[in-house]
Parts: structure tokens; sequence; C-alpha cells
């Protein structure tokens, strides 16, 4: 049984998981994370892992610490079991938006938490939509990094008519996620332009293309408080947009997003399950679509050794 | 100003932070830490720090995946804007109680954080009291491992009457501890022997050595929810001990503790402030002493190049 | 001596590193790139290094793997002579394009060759408007990333009527680098976006936003070829641009760039010397601004551990 | 043949490592150690390791630095001949013993040791009782940590009457392995609390437990020159033990051991083949346990893949 | 397919790659380096490489930097490919050269490049007939090092009369491998003492040994521009030899090489093609040995797992 | 005191390291060396070093391992006791022999020594006459290797006729080192070539050169058993010299060196004092010249950030 491939996950996306496992037909692997008085977290491996191939699925989704610490001890466990090759998989790599510095004496925590990874005994990393593709170079591992724009972009295709569209990006910084969405639907593209009015860091956005009349679908990398898709609608809604829709990779949805999305005048919104969206967190216009199949065909093809580019020619 | 002494304190323990530089006699310097919506944290260092010998201060209480992260974290910033030296002081290094493999295939999370600290830019550490000596191994680069002992014994020294007095430890493992703390007192030693009794992992304690009309003192590394504090109390009250109290450098305290501890039929108890003891914990019978007198003349001579050693010669 | 600031050059940017040292009031010290008959390079450091904070200057420019070959040579040669630090200073790091996996099976050389330089001996880096911001996590040495964007902006402050002014970006990557241009400038953005039209990856440009009836600058972080310049001025004069300028940091301006930017219709071109631009490719409606002031400054600061972020507060 | 399986000795235990290689069923592996006139060692492996899963078994024993020595290089050997996986077995780790800085400026010599090991090219190591359990913590690759315990334990279960027996620690420190090893066995513990009684360093034991009309067994993890055992057998005939038994795993007898066994007024002496007991060393009272079913077992386990914690189940 | 072999060539000895794959009956595999307007480089690896145990064949001739910098891009190209173990194949080392520090404060590149083919993703080396044995001990990987003497003396014995043949080195330095040349050959050596006359650096040279009247074959390691040879060639002349030859390892030939050679009294010269020789530097009284049976062998068995040094008993 | 100087010596060559300190006006640092019961090494630093530039002076003289290991041990315990700098000062780097692979599966220990060093705290090293030039590449840190070669011909110019003296190299791998002995003198060489005559590897000497009728002066790196030298004078006897005298760098002088050498036709012999010579190997035919200036003169550079190729120019 040498060799053989094994998954294992830590707390923060179990449906995920199991679903990957599921569509590969083995079972999901067993661990224990459990937390001592003193709030030291402790993992156990419960199977024999010696020279397997294993995968751990776990995205960086709060409570974000606790979720990395528990994947950076399971690593470390795993290592120490002697598997043969440890894969992290983190569907959702928050921290890649901490990818530059934009302020002085910061750090660049997507490239710590590389770091802290590989240190702890990843081998290689398998992850999906990071915030800026750049991010594949802060690690020193060899990384497969998926996208779910085709999942998405096959939705809106299916389920909506695109000849009035217009993707829009709510920042410059977005411009190349969506230029690269806009083309794969082939609609056209506007952004947001924002600037910082005084120095007390208001900014104002202004709409540069044309979305006056037309079905406006805002796209992101990830929609956590939902704060700024509602700054945008508002935005759209001003310059005359004809109906609102959101797409996003990862949908974090945190604190207020869910009651500002309800109430928001927004059509509909679409992301994927890479972030964990709860029952009680379910909209009637919030759709998620599953990268569980995506993520099972690329640890196949990892596991044996096939190509996972070829997934996407 | 290169080579400057600066220290900054993440979020853990301030007061004892701002009592060192009290001590020192310069004013702590300033970090900013914030979490963004999507639950990752965020570090700024608010002054320059190029060339200088920086201190950063943090224990590992809970909670303690953001402690640690928050220090990762501010390690990275600082060395990435190119501090001289970085000194990691961890007063309270929890997670040196995973520091071996009692269990199969689990992490020797003592040895990972100390790996982690060293690659997020950790040029040194100085830490307290250590679960066990041997964790000092644990780190590639040199640590100043200081003991509260002293503190503790003079304490007792000066207010307890010693002449009937035996320290006792709670297990096996905590004899060596005891021995030290019971020599430098020069009074006699107990431990209690715990045995598993089924399968089912209950332990029952029986008394190695005298206590029975003595004054016992408990010694521990920490007291974190008091449970085995209690457990031992009633053993040692059985066995007719005739007052009882406990020292511990560490005053986790967390969950129970404090009510357990009003409760239970025990006399004082003695820790330091290497965990912040919130006021809402204080009990009278719980005396908490300083280390940072301690601790800032660690600091002041690591940083002039003094002997540290000579601290307890 | 020890700790005195030494300034070496190699082949690429000899003028730009002399008016650095100009600056600061110190000789440009002296090292030997010579090449064997084998066509091996061989660098000779012709003064004494031992405990001297050294900077390297070097322009990633063609001949490209010849510069970062002297460069990593220099790097090892100061390292084995005892230097006490080396900052490689790097104007323009034109491997820092290849910062993604954009195709299966490709190298990030950018980072590549961050790695390169570290094994070399660098222990900072000194560079200049990077292709993109995250090029920084790149490095596991600390980087100080300068812009020369307020010198540019401040050109076009001071030479030109800003009221009709639109910055434009060559697609939809480039958005990010010319909303903080323009918004230095106060003045509003446009895009022009690229599709391709079929699979043989042709693609045609759309103006996103305002052009028409007014003065357009062109906003890239390097000119190379001019080929992508010349297409988005047509582009612009198709939708309607009164004039038309550009603006970028990097004056690679290889190949047929001369010629064709003589040839367009275009107003004006500013660009700096982080790459060292040949007299016989001055034309009289190209400007290059000097960044000596702004690198001198910094490695003052960077050697007397002064501040650098507050060159840009 | 990639991946076979194969052994090989060093010069410190060639019985032992002979005895695995008969129960594994396969040929010790050939390689020849010599010494050049100016007394630097040579290792030449004589036998084709490409791709193959090799072991190599030597112990820290007299004379301590040739075998390190020794060690080390036939593990780079082993590397460079492009061994597929090199595992350093260590029956007896004697520097485990240098495991904290008890005294200013000292080295950690067990880290320093299993640093070297890694860097001359183990890939694993599989070890016996070592000193603390805390050393496993020391290496930055997998360990097997075995121990012979159950072996021992085992034995005076088979040979002992158990039901007056007491396990003894000859101090503090080891109270935790007598905890285990009484544990085991059922019996109750003491220990021997030593103090200094002057700056002279003397130290004079004390019996904390019961030992009267008892028969002690002291048990350790190794004995040496056995001037330890010879004065805690002294203060249990005072404290009126009945008979006097000693276990240890790790039988290095060496200078007066043998003398003083033979001499001292103790019953049996049990330790295991770790160390090699030469002929001479025999004594009617000494039995010498063998590992060697144990290590093959875990060797074979390694190999294969299956688990060796399973060992112990 | 996993662990299947491929070879890929970059561009400096497609000839030497195509050969070896015709021995093993393999296809030579496809990548693709390209260069971009900058001047940088860019590679492509046109097959999955997952799992597959991959050999690069690329020697370091002129352009050297372009063809070291191709070398160092494709194997991070294939690390990050998640090739299963990479194999640099560097028939000509040219930095081997660089290997010791003849004059203060230079870089010892030979060294400086072995770190740079182990940081871009080398997980192992094979080369030949490096300038000095010693060379080998730079690379951190296991490197086999091949050496075509077998090959070139094979050629002697089999087309020359040997009996009156003398080998020469050209310098003190060569004597050694002059040494293990004539030995193989069974005839006498002799080397030209160079001395220096003046500061000026001009060197004479003398012959120490018997020349007169022999049959000269000057052995090196590679022949560059051929001044060396030349010098060599009068001197012996000069010193009554009957007949000159010359054998060398690297066919460098560059510069006026062929031009020199042509008109030297020279009457015949042997090398390998370790370096690519264009049709147009064939020269009548010029044999280029081949070293693909041995370089294919080499490769089939470090595939295989089978030794390499078997192939020199 | 911070950057202070402090020199230590390990146990090999005590008179060495004290010399070298009286020179430098400093007394010796202290530490203590002492042997545990199962053998196994303990040092103590016995005074402060912190923020000191510390050397420690040990040459690889029998017995090896132990004064390795020694050395090994000093360099951890300095480093952790926070030195700022430590230089391992080796006057006789023995393992510098084993360089190459001239046996198949061998280790290259010159290099794994130098990684020793390294792993274990060295940041830099001074040492003296390696065996070849290149061994100066195996380090990774930066190396000062010094040459006793002028120390010898300045002797051999104030006390020898060189009218009628010839160098001699005892085989071709010594012929360079006697190059640049013979040229630094102004006299002729020659070597001695010797061959296999059978499998029996016995090697028969022949001279390549003029001896006959003159004074002839055998060159080497070491003399360890004097059995070279012994057979290298029978050779010069034979081939008429009129007398025979011997020059080396490292007087090991081990085995039955010295009675060879009293009985050997030899007329002088001079050596170095890197490595000790006892009382009862002085020979009056037998120099032994003082190193301690030269390196006493290196380390007062390496300390002071002075140029220590400037001792040579």
């Amino acid at each position: 049984m040498k060799n053989a491939l094994k998954i294992f996950a830590c707390n923060s996306n179990d449906a995920l998981a199991s679903e990957i496992c599921h569509r590969l037909g083995i079972p999901l692997s067993q661990l224990e994370i459990s937390r001592f008085s003193n709030d030291n977290l402790h993992v156990q491996i419960l199977e024999n892992v010696r020279e397997r191939d294993v995968f751990v699925v776990q995205s960086f989704t709060a409570p974000v610490s606790d979720h990395i610490m528990e994947l950076l001890i399971t690593l470390d466990a795993l290592r120490s079991a002697s598997a043969q090759r440890i894969t992290a998989v983190i569907p959702y790599y928050s921290y890649a938006r901490s990818d530059k510095k934009d302020k002085p004496r910061i750090s660049i925590t997507g490239r710590l938490m590389a770091d802290m990874l590989v240190t702890a005994g990843a081998n290689r990393v398998l992850t999906m939509d990071l915030h800026a593709d750049q991010v594949h170079g802060f690690f020193s591992v060899p990384v497969d990094h998926l996208t779910s724009i085709p999942i998405i972009t096959e939705h809106f295709r299916q389920h909506y008519d695109l000849s009035n569209m217009v993707a829009v990006a709510t920042d410059a910084g977005g411009a190349k996620r969506v230029g690269r969405f806009s083309e794969r639907l082939g609609i056209p593209m506007a952004i947001i332009d924002k600037r910082r009015i005084s120095d007390t860091l208001v900014k104002q956005g202004q709409v540069v293309g044309e979305v006056s009349g037309r079905d406006a679908v805002i796209f992101e990398d990830e929609i956590s408080t939902g704060g700024t898709l509602v700054s945008t609608i508002d935005t759209l809604r001003a310059a005359g947009a004809r109906s609102i829709h959101a797409g996003a990779a990862h949908g974090v949805l945190c604190g207020p997003a869910i009651e500002r999305l309800r109430d928001a005048p927004i059509d509909s919104i679409v992301v994927t399950n890479t972030v964990h969206v709860a029952p009680e967190k379910r909209l009637d216009k919030l759709t998620v679509l599953t990268t569980a199949p995506l993520l099972a065909a690329a640890i196949e093809r990892i596991h044996s050794g096939a190509s996972v580019g070829a997934l996407f020619a």
C-alpha cells in the first residue's frame, strides 16, 4: 500500500473534503484535533500514513489563526509520521491578499504563510483563485493553482442572457481579473475608478466604461463583508445599470454580509464552495457552485502523475 | 541611533512589557495590530527600526493561535523593515508542553513553533520556565532561558515558615523541578505517584514521601484549569497535610481555575506575571510576583553584550 | 573604516552609478570584469571591502544573461571578500515580468532570480518600479522598492497642462498602475481592453473610458520595442484623442523602438534613467529623468539606518 | 532492485547488526573503514546502493568521537553514492544526555549531533531509549524512537517475584522513567532525593518512599561506570531493602563498572545489547537482553511502510 | 508512466543530446526557449513531466551566460512542473576552471554555479572531465563525474605507434592529468615548467623530462583559443620533438583556434564532442570522438539504479 | 567591550595559540574540555563571549576525531553563548586530502567537514596550506587561506646555497605546489613520475628532470609517516643527487616518522608549527618554523577589517 492516496481534512471545510473523497471513491482519512486547557491545539493522525501520498484540505477561513495553526500542526504530524509526500490543499488562501507592501513596515504575509507551510512540512500546494497570480511565486515548492473562472462563466453561459451584459471591476486592481472573465464570456467590461477625496482617505468611485441600460455583473475574487459590493451596486445603479449581479470565487460572507446582500438591490450572486457557506447563510439569490469535481480531478492527476494543465486545455 | 534598543509588545501581555520598559527607562515602541474583515491579521510597525536592536514581548496565552500569529507577522514585518537583530521575548511558551511523542503520529509542536519563529525572523529568543529544560534544544538560534524559581523561593523564604514544609510534585514528571525548588529552600520533597487503574485511563494518586502533619507546597510550572491542583490538594489532605500551598511560574488560570481555587481548601497560591492575570482573577490568597526586573535585566544585558548567566551567579 | 559605505557598478549602467556616487560625495569603487577565452566571466574586486557596507549597481538590461551573471559573480566575490553587508541595487529588474504561470510548465523567473541573488550573497535588494508590487514578496531578504511615479508626475505637473488630460492603461493588467498615476495627478483614467479575436491570439483593443478630445498620456512600467505603445497610439487616435504622450519608468527602448517612436504620432515621451539611454537613442520628444537623487538618498538612509519610507511621506 | 533494503554497520556493534540481518534473512552489506597515517578516517561502501533503501547501524559508544565520525562519513558516502533513502540506526545515542544548558556557555550536544547527522545525509533516524523523550524533538527528520522497557519488564515478569518489589529512581530526574517502568509492572516506586550539602558539590541521597523489607529494583536509562548504582545500593541497604536489582536499557559498563558490579551487594543486573557487552564483561549476575527482534521488526516496517507504532499496541 | 525517463536539451549541444537519445531508443523530449524583446529568456516545457525522471543536457559553451541561464530556467520550470527527479547533464562545465582564489577578492565561480544549479532545482549532476577532480566537491548534490580519458587513450592505442611516444603537460598544474593519461598508455611523461621572467608576467616554458627525438602528445582538459597549445608546440619543436600531437576532452576551439591549429606544425589533434564542433571547424587533422555511448550508459544506469562506477571497472 | 577580540584554543595546539596571543598582546581566553564516563566530550566556555569577535584555534591532528569533535562542540557552545562572529582557525585541515572521489562510493570528507563546521556555527575559517587550492571552494563561508611557502622559502634563502638546487615533487599531483615553490626561489624543478607496475598496486618512481649532482629539496604539503619521503630519497640518491633536503608546511610526523627521518640519508628537514612538534620529536636536522606571526597578523586584520591579501603583496 506504499504510495497510496489518502485525503485528510482539518476543521475549515469538511463538506468540501468529503465531496472530493466521494468523487474519488475513497474514504476521508481520520485525524483528531483537540484543544488543551491552555488553549494549545493538538492533532493526532489516526491512520498509518507511512509512505502514503497524503493531501490535507483546509481553507484559511475564520477563525483564520486557528485554522492555519491546525494545518501547520497537521503537516508536521504527517511529516514526522513518515508520509511520502504531503500536499496542502488550500481552496481559499486568504492571506494572498497580503501580497505587497503598500504601507511602510508591514509584512507580506502571503509570503510568510507560504514559508510557514513549507517549514511545517508541505511538499506541494494545491490552491484556487489566488488574489493575484503572482502569489504563486511566493512558494518555494510546486504549486498547482486552479481557477474557478471556467466554472463560474459556464454557470453564467447557461443561466443568463449575455447579450446586454457588462462585467465590472470594483477597482483598478481588479481590472485584470475582470478582463479575463469578460473575455471568456465575450462581453465588454467597465471599472470603478476610486479616488481619495481628501486626506481622510474616503474614496469615491466613478464608472469608467459603459454600464447604462446594461446588465452589470460585478466580478471579484472574494466577497467578505459585502461592503465593496454594496457601494459598487450604488454606483452602478446611479450610472443606470438595468440589472446587477455578482460573481466571486470565494464566498467568505462574513460579518454583516448576508444581511447586506439580502437587502441590497442586487439580482443574483454566484460564489463557489472554496469557503463553506453555512445553511443559515443561504439566500434565494445566492448560488454556491461546487469546486469538488475540479479539486478531485487535480488531486487524482497529481497523485498519478498526469498533467493538471490538461484539465484546462 | 544605529544599534539602539527598542521594545515592542503584541497583544498578550502589555502590562508586563510596559513594566519592563519602565525599568529600562525607555518608552514602549509602537505597532498596530488589526484584523481584516476576512479575519486575517495585519501588523504595522509604527516606528523606524532600521539597524535597531529590537525585542518583541508576547506570551503564548489564549487565544494562543492568534497570539502566535501576531508574533510571527510582527517578526516578519520587523525583519523586512531592516531591524538589525530581533529577539522574541516569550515569557510563557505554552507549546513547550508538546515536547515529545507520547502518542503515535502527533506533532512535537514545541519544536515546530521554534522553527516557525526562526522562519519568521527571530534571531534569538528570551523565554522563561520552559516545561522541560530540553525544549531549549528545539531552537536553532541562541536562547536565553530564565527561571523564576529564585523569585518564588525568595518569596517563600520571606513570607513562610519553612521549618515544617515539604515540596510536592504532582506527578513523577515534575519531580525534577520540585527537586530543584526544594533544594533551594532546604526542605524535603514528596511526589504523587499516579497510576492508570484500568484501560479507561483513570489515574489515582498515591503519595511517595512524608506529608502527614506538614505544610505542603505543591510546585508546578503552570496552573491552567486548576484540575490537577485540586486533585492533588485532596490527596494531600487525605494524607494528613497540615496546610497546603501552591507555587507555579505560569498562572494561566483559565476556564474554571479561579472558581476552583477560590473554593479549594488551599491556603495560598503564588504565580508570576509571565501570563497576565486580569484584575477579575485576583483572589486574596493569590499572589502574583513580577518577572519584569529579571526580564529587563536580561534584555539590557543581551543588548549590551554583558553576561546573562551572571544574573544567576 | 569598518562599516564604511562603498558603491560598485557592474557593466549595465555606469552613468547612473557615477551620478549616485557624485551625489553622495564618494568615489565609485573599482572592480574589473573580464572574459576568458572560453567566454567565462571573471570579476575581481580591486579594493578592500572587509567589514564595509557595500552596494552594487546593476540593471537587468541587454545582454541580460551577461549582466545578471556579472552581478551574481560580483556578489559572490564580495561575500567571500568579507564584506559586512551587500545590497544589490537593481534599478531595472527586468525578470519581474516573469511573475506568474500564465502557461503550463514555465518558470516564474522573477522568483528564480530572487533566489539566485540571495544564494550568490545579496543581503538586501534596492530596486525600482517592479512590474507588479507582488514581486517584492519573491525575495527572502529585505527589499526597498522605490517608485519613480512621483518623479514622473512632478515632471508632468511642471511641464504640462493637466486640465484636459486623461491617463491611459494599455491593458487591464496596467489599470492599477495607471490608477495610482492618475490619482496623483488628479486626472481621470481610461484603459484599453484587449480581446483575443480568434485562436491565433491576435488581440484588438477597445477604449474603456473617455479619451475623445482629450490629451492622453499612456502610462506603463516599461517601453521596450514600442510595439504596444504604437498600437495604443493608433487606438487613441482613432478614438479622437487630441494629443498623445507617454510615460514609463523603464526606457528599455530596444530593437525598433527609437525608429518607431520617431515616426509615431506621439507628442512626447518621458522615461527615467533606470535603464541607460545611449546618446544615439536621444530624440527631441524624449525626456529622460534622473533617478540618481532618489537612489542616492535611499542608499544613504539604508546605510545610516534612517527611514527610507520617510522619503515618500 | 530499486528500493531494495540494505543494512550496513560501522564499527561499534557488529554483533547486533548481524543479528538484525539474520532475523530479516538478508546478508549484512559490506563497507570498509580504514585510517590514514595522519589519523583521518576513510570509508568505502563496497556494494552498489543506488536507489536502495539503506540503514546504517552504529551506537555512540567509546571511542565515541571515532564512532560518530565513522557514521557521518558513511552517511555522506551513501548519499553521494545515490542511495534512495538513508536511515541512521543508533541504538545508543549517548549524546542524548547533553540535552540542556545546566551550566552557562555549554553546547546542547544532543541537538548538535542531530544536526550533524542530517547535514551528513541521514534522511531519518531509528533510535532507542533516549535519555529524555524530548531529545526526539532535536531532529529535523523523522525519528522512530523505540523503547526496551517492554523487553525488560517482560524479563522481570518472567523471572522475578514482583509481589514485594519496589522500583527506585536514582534521582528526581529519573522519576518519570521509573514511573513508567513501575506502572507497567504494577509495583510501587521510590526515589533517591539527592542534595548538595555544601558548596563543594557533594550530594547525599535520601530515600523518598518505602523500601524497607522490600525487593528494590533500580531502574535507569544507562549504567556507565556504575558509580551512581553503587552509591544507590548503599543508600538502599541502609534503608533496609531486602534484595537489590538493577535494570537499564544501555549497558555502557565502562571504566571500573564490571569490577564494581562484581563486588557490589547487588543480586542481579539486566541490560540490553544496544551497547555491545564484550565477553570479558560478562558476569553471572548480569543478563543481556537482545533488542535485535525489535529493531529488525522496526526496520522491516519502516522499509515496507507498515506502522511502527503498531509494534507497541 | 510515473518514473519514466525523459531527456531534454537546451541550446548548447543538440547533436550530442540527440545521439544520446538515439542510443537509448527514446525520443528527445521537447521544450521551447525564446527571448522576449527586453532580452529576457523564456522556457516552456512542452510535455508533461510529472513524476518523471528527467535529464537536461547543456554544456557551458559560448554564449556561456545565456546557456547557463537557459539551464537554470529550465531546471526551475521542470521542478515547478513536478518532475520527480532532475539531473543536470553538463558534458562541459566550463566554470570548473574558476576553482580557486589565485588572486584576492575573486569568486570561486565553479562553486557558485554549483550552488546556482541546486537552487534552481537540480537534484543531481552528470558531468565530464572537470578541470580539477576537486570541483566534484563543490556540489551539495550527488554528482557522477565521468572521464573521457579511456575513450581518448583507446583512440591512441588503435591509431598511433606508442613505442616512442611521450605525454606532455603544458604546465605543472596539468602534470597530474598527464600522469594518469601516460600511465594508461604506458608511456613516459614530461612537463613544461613555466616561469615568470619579470613583473610584467611574461612566462617562458622549459621542458622538464625527455622529448628529443620523440613523438610528443600534449594532453589537456580543454583547447580553447589554442594559444597555450601553439606556444607548447614551439617549445617542443625547439626541444627536438619528432612529431607532435594533442589530445583534450573539451574542444572549445574558440576565437582564432581553428586558424591557429590549421597553421601550426602539429600532426594531429583529438577532442571529444562534449562541446559541439561545428562543421566549419572541422580540419583534416582534427578528430572528434563521441561521448554519447558513455553518457547514454551513465544515464541508463542512473535511471535504473545500476552502478555507474561499474562502467569503468 | 562589544566586538572585542577573543582567542580560544582546543586541545590540539596550545603552544601555537599561546604564541599568537602573545604576539597580539592579549591573553588566551579560557574554556574547559572534559570527558564524561561514557566517553562523551563536554566543553564549557569560561568567559562571557556575548557580542565578541571570537577565534578558536584547532588543528586536525591525531586523535583527529576527538579534535574535530572538540572544535564542533566549542563552535556550538560559542554560538549559543551569543558570540558575535566565530572564526575557526584551523592551521592544519587534514581532511583536505579527502578532496575527490578517486574510488567509487567514498565520501569527499574535506567537503563534509566544511559543512560540519558551518552547521556547528563557524561564520568563517582561517586555514593554511590546504592540500589543494580547490578545497577553499568546499566552504560556504568566507575563508582566508594562508600559505607558509614564503616563510619556508625565506628560510631557504637565508640558510642555503641555492645556486645548484633543484626542487622535487614526489609525484605528478605535487608538481603545481613545487612549481610555485621553485619559482619563488628561482631554481629548477623535477618530479618523480610514479607508475603502477602490476595490479598489486606497487608503484615505482622515475625522475623527470635533472637532479644528478644537484642539491635536491623535496617539497610537500605534509610529512606524515615519512614513507613517501624515504622512498623519494632513495630514488634521488640513485639518480645522483648531491645532497637532499625536505620542506613541508605540515610536520605531522606520526608513526615511524621520526625514526625514519633520523636514519634516512637526508641532510635537513624544514616544517612549520601548524602541527605541534613535541620535544621528543625534535631532531638536529629538523627545523620547525613558526607561523604564529602570520596567523596573528591575519587575525588582527580579519578583526579590524584590514586587507589580509595585503599580507602577501
